[in-house]
């Protein structure tokens, strides 16, 4: 038991490079595959360039911010009585890093893994199926034992200060905000350009040119492509990496805060963690994430085993590939809990997590999924024209707040009634425990529906592009799934970062009807919006820009439109790279600036009279103004946005008199509509929840 | 000044009768004017009659509900230590019937003033504002009057058992209960029906049949016409009666808690007010009322007084008119304090309501006007197709939170600073205190409305058309300021309820993450969006039931669409009777249950074991969380509905290529998404958060 509970940073530092090793064996595999023809290599050799020379760009500007809020952070913590440690700086300064690998990593195999797919799919269904999920589980495995190295070394190196095992924990939190940092610019900037190529290819190709999608006379056809991977490949990953990181430091921090307190005082302030099991406590969630890992790994085998099956057969093994992992993780949960004489608790509230997360994902099915009511009552209301379509799909994602709600709350009722607030962040863990595998699901989605792509664009067979469109429906549905998951996640994260932050500030008793409290909540109910709004107008302004270009192209090309001239694609990418850049800097600042600004004048307010209109209660009340607003608006986008996809598609495979017809026009402008919802601003609230936590945790020694 | 605290009670009730004489009077002179010819008269004798219809068989299940209710409550109060008095019953069944009659008068006038203001405006534009602003007056006299006429009866009556304040203050609370008991009712049977029926219209005969609005042709336009008195005259009424009558009530019951504890106590509990003030503090807030009630009659005259004038002059003196009678009521706020000798913070708390209001009303028109940015850019991205304009459109309303929050959030930090939780409740009075001719402006818009509906179809002169039509915009302004003032006020007055609530149950300080306060957050944030999901599938269920009606009507009825024969208009207001009636009793009652329930859970939970998952904190929490994120949605919805209507009408007017182009089109589609954004679902939020709050406080002796 001693020897876990010494060694647990070790042990996940060593389950993590394995892990880095698994992935870069997939990677090989992946790139050993035949990468089809030349008009194939050609197209996604221009994918590749596209999203290199994005995420480069975004790169820059992300790194210019590290460094900005690196000097901030080095500057507040030369203030003596500030209590911010330096090392927070070098945590964040990993934090960034490794998230930023992540998401280049995964997006790097991603590009690589489009033609790869397309051309296994060209001689079977299941071969396409593989490489396309080998290169998620690339994507799954290298966020998830980044992280985990990330958090195991860092420990190691604060081991030097862990005579203060506070300043260790606040420094810790450090990782987290890196990650977050580049995750919310990733999504936002991401989100913004693949939204924005894919809204202006339609606008102007299906629309008015008359082509189909996917069709290469399209200038924006690339750029659209290229969207995929830095919106849905790269963005996805910053966001879980964050999200992954974030759970263990909250729940590494509960425990190390546990012990700050004397005997007793613990329980006093709710953490549920008696002070002389702390060491155990912060054990606990490094071994479950690294354990986590290994099982995800072997299930990822399990679900390659299935050779030759139908699609539905496909997506059974698939999910018995995840639930699989999901049985396992739990049985071992129990165990290791055991095994470090830390109660049964605290595994009931892992496996709380856990369930809770497979919870969301089948909510989020059964909302957006065409086999079930709600989609098919969408669809049919399409009939009645565009507006009611809209009407009904809101309708349709307001509802789908209600059961991932009640689930979140029956979980964080079980968690905290096992082991406190503790209980909270261990739930959190545990829900993202088998990450690595059910990001790896994930993550194959834009492959396929890159694959597709170019299968359309290189003229391959027509049995090939129904594969890739069977690959694709597929990945619909996986990707429908992981976003609930991501949203769940996020918010049992976001809960167990406002626990620590609670307990760093000692804020736990207050008024309820604090002026400050209420404040705080209206701002940060408000936040959430504010920011959907910013980046939804951000979608539609970058489209018009693509819209004039596309159709500049049009005009001036000759032989365009005959296939006899080649549009330029290139100029298609850049005007999506500077628009989305241009446009992810103001919401993503924002995010940053408005805990830190709120923060530093709460410090400033102390002894003042403007105490009592500013402290940490406002900031309390704004994280959970924001927590509780952000996930409801984030379902709701998300799975009104997947519900509007499915419809259109249901009517496009003959339901309802088809392509062309009235209902099917309908549904297109449900769909437009739902691309930034679902794509854009929805996915971003994730991250912004996390963000305005982990930032205010980072600065909450300031409010000591 | 002694005086004045001991009858303020009786000051109040003989205003409130002063009030309804004048409403009395106003009602004769409206139907001394000509109500047109033979024609007019007949169609605006059958929008009486559906609107008569429709009133009484809403009412019939209303009454049903109130009995139940009241059934229910005397069973409560009947058990002994639920502290529940019996006089809450009769408060009760005062204020459902105080309710039900300010939203009766109200639509009896409005849909007799509706011919006569076409009579009016074929003679001048001048003469038809006059005549639909005085049927306005005479509603928003009404509701006001009743009001505090049933408060101030009620306390006579009550003082009977003034030796037990608390059971005084308890009682009183029912009065407020009953008033939106109706007016969700009647907000949500009416809203649907409403756009049930305009949705309905458009999409059959604008779409289908080709014939423009109003055209008497289209069997579902009289319905559409009743829908405009049972939806927004009827509704509007009784949900503002509530926020009237609910604001005061919270005021009185903070005073009486601050008497009943020990001096000391009541600064400790932060309601504000020291013991020995607990007569003044009563006193204050019917007497602002009162005083209000007269000021805004007098500024009544003074818009009245403008004759010959233009459009926009006429829209300057009627902002006039309100303005001097907030300028005036906020001197006199001053003049009571000190006569009270309350201290001026108390006038601070009630201006900065009265400020806050009109400040929402001016963010309103700045997100909904046509002369101002939001709405233009909105209108120009119409150019991107209905897709764009959606987005567009929600991403305004998502921005237009931001200033009313920020708004609110300074009322409520001036209000609390000046004078504690009794400065929030006082806020809210101050905010409402202008109501009668606030709402007066409010109430005239459907009126006009419906004036060019008669006049298009009576086949009046294109002149008076487009007088009518100048008199609808002008209501259009107004409407929208009204809506942000309704939500802004039910924000203030749910404020000032939970204070209220927290007070009887004493958990003032509680931990900010108890497991039930993040319970009761999440199920409240939760409630409005499954209660926005209920209304707007029932308004898309309504109106697929008109359309197949109407197809039904031009396929059967020969000669129809000729104008040979007359259409069954009955029968269209009879299914959307019955769809709204049907599809309002679920929404309705889940309303007043969920609180019910909740409460009664938590009486039960008191010492068991689930105790710890239910509790009055689960309350606040489902309180705070309903109130923030209601009041979000409901801005959202109310502006962004508002900005496609007007953005719509801008194109109309000629700009971006003007009525059938593609913008306009895309234009339309928006303005239908908007109507049960802004008519239905948005303003039954506004009473779902008061309803929530106030049969919690109804209920809370039982948590004691």
């Amino acid at each position: 038991m001693e020897f876990f509970i010494e060694n647990a940073r070790w042990i996940a530092s060593i389950i993590a490079i394995g892990g880095l090793v698994f992935a870069f064996r997939q990677r090989a595999w992946v790139m050993q595959q035949d990468p089809g023809n030349e008009t194939m290599q050609r197209i996604a050799a221009a994918v590749q360039k596209g999203a290199a020379a994005f995420l480069r760009r975004e790169y820059i500007y992300v790194a210019l911010f590290v460094v900005l809020v690196s000097a901030l952070l080095l500057g507040l913590s030369s203030v003596p009585d500030f209590n911010l440690s330096p090392w927070t700086v070098v945590a964040f300064v990993s934090g960034a890093l490794a998230s930023g690998l992540a998401g280049f990593f995964g997006m790097q195999i991603a590009v690589r893994a489009n033609s790869r797919t397309t051309q296994a799919a060209s001689q079977s269904l299941d071969g396409g199926l593989r490489v396309a999920f080998a290169s998620g589980s690339v994507m799954g495995t290298t966020v998830v034992s980044l992280a985990l190295l990330g958090i195991g070394l860092l420990i190691v190196v604060l081991s030097g200060i862990k005579d203060n095992p506070q300043e260790m924990a606040g420094a810790l939190t450090g990782f987290g905000f890196g990650g977050t940092a580049i995750a919310i610019f990733a999504r936002v900037g991401g989100g913004i350009f693949t939204k924005a190529a894919d809204v202006g290819a339609d606008l102007v190709g299906k629309t008015e040119a008359g082509i189909p999608e996917d069709d290469p006379r399209n200038p924006a056809v690339i750029a659209d492509n290229v969207g995929d991977n830095v919106g849905d490949v790269a963005g996805m990953g910053s966001d879980l990496f964050e999200s992954y990181a974030s759970s263990i430091i909250a729940a590494i921090s509960l425990a190390v805060l546990s012990g700050g307190v004397a005997a007793g005082g613990a329980a006093a302030l709710g953490i549920g963690i008696p002070a002389e099991k702390t060491g155990a406590a912060q054990a606990y969630p490094l071994l479950i994430a690294a354990l986590g890992l290994i099982v995800s790994i072997g299930c990822t085998f399990l679900v390659r085993a299935q050779e030759g099956a139908t699609q539905g057969q496909l997506l059974g093994s698939l999910r018995r590939g995840v639930y699989s992992a999901s049985a396992i993780i739990a049985l071992l949960m129990i165990v290791v809990a055991l095994l470090l004489d830390l109660g049964i608790g605290v595994a009931i509230a892992a496996i709380a997590g856990l369930v809770a997360g497979a919870g969301i994902g089948l909510s989020t099915e059964y909302f957006t999924s065409d086999t079930y009511r709600p989609t098919r009552y969408l669809a049919e209301s399409s009939e009645g024209g565009p507006a009611i379509v809209i009407i009904q799909g809101i309708a349709l994602g307001m509802l789908s707040v209600v059961l991932p709600a009640l689930i979140v709350i029956a979980a964080t009722l079980v968690a905290y009634a096992s082991v406190g607030l503790y209980g909270i962040a261990i739930a959190a863990v545990g829900m993202l425990s088998t990450l690595s595998i059910t990001l790896a699901t994930d993550a194959y989605g834009p492959v396929a529906d890159n694959a597709g792509g170019i299968a359309e664009m290189s003229h391959m067979g027509k049995e090939v592009r129904e594969r890739t469109d069977a690959l694709d429906s597929l990945g619909n549905t996986t990707a429908a799934v992981g976003k609930g998951f991501a949203i769940g996640s996020a918010l049992m994260t976001a809960l167990a970062l406002i626990a620590a932050f609670v307990s760093v500030t000692g804020i736990q008793r207050i008024d309820i009807l604090d002026p400050r409290l209420i404040t705080g909540f209206v701002l940060g109910g408000m936040l959430p919006l504010l920011f959907s709004a910013q980046t939804m107008t951000a979608v539609g302004k970058a489209a018009r820009g693509v819209v004039v270009e596309v159709r500049r192209q049009f005009k001036e090309i000759p032989g365009l439109m005959e296939g006899k001239a080649d549009p330029d694609y290139a100029r298609c990418v850049a005007i999506s790279t500077d628009s989305a850049i241009r446009q992810m800097i103001l919401p993503g600042a924002l995010a940053v600036a408005i805990p830190v600004l709120l923060i530093l004048g709460a410090r400033l307010a102390r002894g003042t009279d403007f105490e009592r209109f500013l402290g940490a209660e406002t900031v309390v009340g704004m994280l959970i103004g924001s927590l509780l607003v952000a996930f409801m608006v984030a379902v709701l986008m998300a799975n009104a946005g997947g519900a509007w996809d499915n419809a259109k598609k249901y009517i496009e495979r003959g339901n309802l008199g088809g392509k062309g017809s009235d209902a099917h026009k309908a549904a297109v402008v449900g769909d437009t509509v739902g691309d930034p919802f679902k794509d854009t601003s929805g996915p971003s609230l994730n991250i912004l929840l996390k963000l305005l936590a982990i930032v205010s945790l980072v600065m909450a020694p300031l409010l000591r």
